[in-house]
């Protein structure tokens, strides 16, 4: 996942779209591997993106593609292909069925310049599309708008089994359960155990998160971690500590 | 900004540390560059440590400093720098004002092993602590820790002018505006001009977010962009839109 766009780096604006994406893509056992949040400079995304789609399955970024002059991302993205971006005849037409002539000025139009080659991603909010090409997918970043263009090409994605996912928590401290925890992760080594401690009521605690394809591995390696915490706390609970 | 841990990937955790230490380094005229949220993977630690801490002034790490088996930042940091790990008196005197002899375990004792040539970084909220190395700062992932961590070595850093911001915000939408920011946008290079478009009760507005070192640039460039705004809409408002 590559987020594009200055106002995450300023601090200003609070990213959603790494956390969402990263839930909805557990969906079809895709897991995502990493995240980059980068400027709106031309060359950092050329270089990042190049960099990325070589390294991973699939690059999805968000950001960039509206109509002002930060808007970036499309011509970056070409030229990260080495393509030019062209006029899209059907990117033209979904802005045409949204806006008004008088309203379809320059600075929209720019929105309808889409890569040679790419495929548009569907943008049911606010007409102006997204892109993919090849295992680039090219998507807005209004939380709202990217979820929508993820939804219409989620079946594009070849993933693995799903990724299935248990949450104990208890209020105990990491220290007292990690040679413990880590002799459970040693027998299990198909299921990934995270160990995150948290403050609740002026009380610390932890949830410890098992993740694995395999439902029956994970299962066993919970009962495991259950049994541990057990034998510190009578107060076990199934989810995270708020839920 | 180097997030570390699995748990933001998964999207399991929201990640909050990001966007704090962006606004944090503005007060002090650094400007965050990128930031890479990465699995907790030896390689992938050391690879991208590696690579950050020869392209950028700072490099910050959170998360992966704790007691459980998951918790492989200190090692990996080491070994991308290819130094020991070793007890240190210090860190260890730390601990043993925080925990009693019985608490301070093998897997607490972990928490003070810390990179030769290493100055370590005071954590007042949970006593381990984090540590500098050269230009890489390596903190807790726990917000409130990071918080303090990053409080505790800020006069460190050497920054530049402190970056200004300002933002207007109007019910206007980003098409219509795009031609005459851009052309505020050329006469301003020394001022950042970022446009965002929101949806709030139902209607369509964009917020325009200014930023400079140069407080006269700045306010002249928000002159003008009040001015675009208000050939459009009588209304006008600084700051957020939820403001």
């Amino acid at each position: 996942m590559i987020v594009i766009g200055n106002e995450i780096l300023s601090g200003r604006t609070q990213d959603r779209n790494l956390a969402w994406i990263a839930n909805a893509l557990n969906e079809f056992g895709v897991r995502l591997a990493e995240a980059r949040v980068i400027p709106d400079i031309e060359a950092v995304i050329i270089e990042t993106v190049n960099a990325c789609r070589k390294q991973f399955d699939y690059v999805f970024t968000s950001g960039g593609i509206g109509p002002t002059h930060d808007d970036i991302t499309t011509a970056a993205i070409a030229k990260a292909f080495g393509v030019k971006v062209e006029r899209n005849p059907q990117a033209h037409a979904m802005l045409e069925k949204h806006y008004s002539k008088e309203q379809l000025n320059a600075a929209r139009l720019k929105m309808v310049d889409i890569p040679a080659g790419a495929t548009l991603i569907a943008n049911p909010v606010s007409a102006a599309p997204g892109f993919r090409l090849d295992n680039v997918f090219v998507m807005a970043g209004v939380p709202a708008i990217m979820q929508a263009m993820f939804d219409a090409v989620k079946h594009q994605l070849k993933g693995g089994a799903k990724i299935l996912s248990r949450t104990l928590s208890a209020f105990v401290t990491e220290g007292v359960i990690a040679q413990g925890l880590s002799d459970i992760q040693d027998r299990f080594p198909q299921v990934e155990i995270g160990s995150y401690p948290f403050f609740r009521g002026g009380k610390l605690g932890v949830s410890l998160v098992a993740r694995a394809t395999d439902a029956a591995k994970l299962d066993a390696a919970c009962k495991q971690i259950k049994a541990l915490l057990l034998t510190l706390t009578p107060d076990v609970s199934e989810g995270e500590p708020d839920a």
